[in-house]
């Protein structure tokens, strides 16, 4: 049976989409499962009491440059959105909706790409439908769904135990009780499932 | 010639026990030198705007699990402290003087061991003296050093540099104007100065 990673992620973190390059890699060389949970990091830095790194200047300055190495040792294409940081929360709630009908991870990976590889404005809706409609999903209906109460319960539940379980920041994973955090902990994380 | 890689360092910081244990293998590997230089991370935080990640308590949590994944992977010794946090002023003095002997290396390495892997106080001058001399130094007077005001001034001079340029946290690695921060960076350190 394979093993289950439980990827908690916002669109608005930079190194969560470059995690989500290398989730590809990850799965073939573990076999293991990648569970798309959506959540708002926002409400992940107030409950856990972090900070974002961009609310100190010298990290923000630093992370830039080091954003910048990650992109050429994954040979990834990236460019800093101009709308940053961006309301994620419609976005969100489709991936939720999306996850629905088994396409979380292909609307998510789309709305990645467009944010963070083709300086798109994913804060609205009519944006959001035309990504889903790329992967062939009925983006109307992923966008009506987001007005329901079941899907604003389920992020804000999916928030919630990220932070009660020890969450503080994006990405973060779970394979059980074990936390990793962070794009540059995803060989741990493999060596993990790998039983090293 | 070989390039220089500036090492600020402070021996509170658990990460940068971590980064010491690989800087033979990195030095081996890309011919560059290590110019180990002592800072006070405490006073890093405050003119960084940074906190420590000891302020968050979802953070120390998880950095015990993150830390205790590094030493398996490392292959390296290494125990919490009883005394955690503790004050390294007078260690970081005597790190400076013994840099006036072309011994800083000898000795920061032998006070990083003692603190991260033997759980010893250093904070006592005697317990500093001692480990000096376990490297065949003259601890009383490198002790004494730390009277002077110049050394009092070139550890508020490293530091205020560190930050000036950037620095945010510890370890922090510059090739000139590339900083590289954090043990988790080696490899980007590493790939640098290999010309990758």
């Amino acid at each position: 049976m394979s093993q289950e990673v439980e990827f908690f992620f916002d669109f608005g973190s930079p190194y969560t989409y470059l995690a989500v390059t290398q989730l590809g890699r990850l799965t073939e060389k573990t076999g293991a499962e990648i569970k798309w949970k959506p959540f708002l990091l926002g409400a992940v830095f107030k409950g856990s009491g972090n900070q974002s790194p961009a609310a100190v200047r010298p990290k923000i300055m630093h992370l830039m440059v080091d954003l910048q190495r990650w992109v050429k040792l994954y040979g990834v294409s990236f460019k800093m959105p101009s709308a940053f940081p961006i309301n994620t929360i419609t976005a969100l709630r489709m991936a939720l909706a999306a996850a629905e009908k088994d396409s979380v991870a292909r609307f998510s990976g789309r709305v990645f790409r467009a944010y963070w590889e083709e300086n798109t404005d994913i804060s609205k809706d009519e944006i959001l439908v035309g990504l889903a409609a790329d992967e062939g999903l009925d983006g109307e209906a992923l966008l009506a769904r987001t007005k329901d109460q079941e899907i604003k319960d389920q992020l804000k539940a999916n928030t919630d135990d990220a932070i009660k379980r020890g969450a503080f920041g994006a990405p973060t994973f779970f394979v059980g009780k074990e936390m990793f955090w962070g794009n540059d902990r995803l060989t741990m994380l493999e060596r993990h499932l790998l039983g090293k």
